[in-house]
């Protein structure tokens, strides 16, 4: 039995749609990042770094995203989530999903966390100005460079694409239109029809 | 044959160690920051992120360290860089790589490259008051945490280590010494000692 801890919106959802992906059998916890219990010494015990989302195993806990995403990946593998058997292909996932999480899933925290990295009020002020030109680039280069479409890796559905959607997601909180990235737009498109991802959402809102 | 493009000191180094680990036939191709070639039509066609490292093989490019190091593992088994037949194990290696890639490595980028984020001159100053502080507290997480030891991951070597010790070379440079952090300053002697890492160090050097 797998437990993900997860908060409603947050890049969390990136594992919580491929766990549903992959039909595994798995129950969800609410982080309350409104009362702060990411920061609890409950939470801290699950996850050091008070950070979501967090895979609680028969063997220990599991945090980080790309990390996450392969794990489900490679214990559920009929439900190929990923190009197992192709180091090549696997590393192309893995150059994806590390790009969203150290480069997209960054550039969004200066809009909504500006406080990791500075104190100055006017200092955060200015993150915040300025993350959604850096969003911007970022989804300009995926839709132009890294999105071979339908999926990210091509033809072939991947725990990527779980991935994308998420800080997809994110664009309007930038002020940015998906619709701005055709394929991009495309994608969501395509996710929003799957029946994994209708569930992860509607769980989501549930709370 | 396997080109790898990097720069000296860079985060690139990381695969730059992993390669000499493996024991690979490659060739090193120094990317010159001081001439912003990483910016040239030449370098993008390579990487259109304009980074380092990107490791080109017979079937294309791939990027990010992550996804590298454990491309390396996988191509060359036999050098027994990676947990590859434990998906948890694995997960394990996948999550400290990230942790490095997303966390610390942006932390330290607050300090050489602000301009990523902010434009005003006041704020990106703040950005490098601020970040010896964040990767200080980076690094106390790895110290009580992460940092099993002796290796990232325990008994078994693997190209966590390879990252974790590029990324320590990086503390002087927010005047942080590795000495307050025991486990890390025992990790950082360990690497001193292994042939693959005082052979990449020379090469880089030699530049």
């Amino acid at each position: 039995m797998l437990t993900l801890y997860y908060a409603p919106g947050a890049c969390s959802r990136a594992s919580h749609i491929a766990l549903r992906e992959a039909g595994a059998d798995f129950e969800l916890r609410h982080v309350d990042f409104g009362a702060a219990e990411q920061r609890t010494p409950e939470y801290l015990r699950v996850n050091p770094k008070g950070r979501v989302p967090a895979l609680a195993t028969e063997r220990g806990v599991i945090s980080e995203n790309p990390a996450i995403l392969a794990y489900v990946a490679q214990r559920y593998p009929a439900a190929r989530l990923a190009p197992l058997e192709d180091p090549f292909e696997f590393a192309r996932m893995q150059a994806f999903n590390s790009y969203l999480c150290a480069t997209v899933h960054v550039a969004h925290a200066h809009l909504r966390r500006p406080e990791r990295w500075a104190d100055e009020p006017a200092a955060r002020a200015e993150l915040r100005r300025n993350a959604p030109e850096v969003m911007a680039n970022c989804f300009q280069l995926i839709e132009d460079e890294m999105l071979a479409g339908p999926w990210v890796l091509g033809d072939a559905y991947s725990v990527a694409d779980c991935y994308l959607f998420t800080l997809t997601q994110w664009l309007p909180a930038h002020r940015l239109d998906p619709a701005a990235y055709p394929h991009v737009q495309d994608h969501l498109n395509r996710m929003l029809a799957r029946p994994a991802v209708r569930a992860a959402l509607a769980a989501e809102e549930a709370v």
